[in-house]
């Protein structure tokens, strides 16, 4: 890593390391077999335990492995497909989403929310926390942020707080007509209190999914979603909503 | 990394430097500057270089720097917004599509590729490589893979190979009426191959988007395209298309 001139650079010893143990994986191994002690795979393998660390936290990046304490390192199974944007766009919190609201506050969103929002610096918006778990595993944490003024029917008096008033939030923003809804994706580093939520250290890659949702001309709402690189696989597209896509790890083939 | 238990460990050293440093660059340097060298940053932070070059490594994959040699590390610009999927799909090659086709050939695709076209393994199909360049940069490398019974009208006699061929394939794809079409997109490592093509090192992180073109009431075409994680920003929904978005970083905010 570090700089642009790789002509001259031979490949990595660890990245030859993880091709060879990739191409083990797929011939020896089955899903959630555990493998062999770090000690005897690197004397297999001719290497330092150094570069075999090195390559099995690649793999684990890939989606390849877990590694879990008291357990060892198995082999993982294929990344979920997590239906991300389908082309039948629609509000959050409609029947059929996928997340479950944790909580709502008024409060006031980072300085980049704010501009993509059209609000001043320092203006409170809705904040709604939710969490997306797919086969009992945590896939992805978002805070979706919504302007006050798109939401004026909202009462005060019940659910001020809880994911009840998050829910009353999401019910008022769709009596709006949603006009357009753009995403994009990019890759992150998990911040602390979405590494917890996703049960991953600080600074392990996620994907960055924000979505502007546009209503009256304006967007009237921003989720910024964070969902586990290693475990999902995110689908777009006419399919989108079905789960499927169970496929080969594709590292870029 | 390495384990999901996360609850007991600190934040480690270089993440916490990677987020002082972040504030740094948002409010301390331009776009395009040139760092103090390692050893000067060391000594204002009050770290081991080690730690330092961590904390770099991590702003680099993040896109926050780059790092070239002979001139050093500077600021990076945001993230380019690539258009990948919207919502009127268009099969590959029409007048508007952003690749740069570069040749076609007929080879046994991975059997992974060989199972979602749903051919046998070991039967060839059109393999068309295409580029993306925006604003000077490479930015993605594709492997675009086509049954040849899509495509039954393709003379043998004109243009056997290269960028010619590439068109020719793709323009008679297009007669056929594209029905659906869906991504995925999941974190990746550069490959050797790829990694030249995009200017990194092998095991550089990548986003892959795999498409799936559906005619016919099967998947006549898949793409596999490898974008570059550092300067990528991967856009779907109503505005693709048009390249915009610049915004400022949003690492999970």
């Amino acid at each position: 890593m570090g700089t642009t001139q790789v002509d001259s650079l031979p490949e990595p010893k660890y990245w030859h390391l993880r091709t060879v143990l990739t191409e083990a994986l797929d011939s020896e191994f089955t899903v959630g077999e555990i493998l062999p002690n770090e000690r005897d795979l690197a004397a297999r393998f001719g290497v330092a335990r150094a570069t075999l660390r090195q390559a099995l936290e690649q793999l684990e990046l890939e989606g390849r492995l877990q590694r879990r304490r008291g357990v060892g390192t198995t082999v993982a199974p294929p990344r979920m497909g997590v239906a991300v944007g389908t082309s039948r766009h629609t509000w959050p919190g409609t029947p059929d989403d996928a997340w479950d609201p944790a909580d709502c506050v008024l409060e006031t969103p980072p300085a980049s929310v704010a501009g993509a929002l059209g609000v001043h610096p320092g203006d409170a918006v809705y904040t709604v926390r939710r969490s997306r778990v797919t086969d009992g595993q945590p896939v992805a944490a978002e805070q979706l942020y919504i302007l006050p003024s798109s939401v004026p029917g909202l009462s005060d008096v019940d659910a001020p707080s809880g994911p009840a008033r998050a829910r009353a939030v999401l019910r008022e923003l769709q009596r709006l007509e949603l006009e357009r809804q753009e995403s994009d994706v990019e890759l992150g580093s998990a911040r602390a209190e979405h590494a917890k939520a996703l049960d991953r250290l600080p600074g392990a890659p996620v994907l960055v999914v924000t979505t502007r949702y546009r209503a009256d001309g304006r967007t009237t709402a921003l989720s910024v979603a964070t969902y586990r690189a290693d475990t999902c696989r995110l689908t777009f597209g006419d399919l989108g909503g079905v789960e499927i896509h169970h496929q080969a790890h594709p590292q870029a083939s």
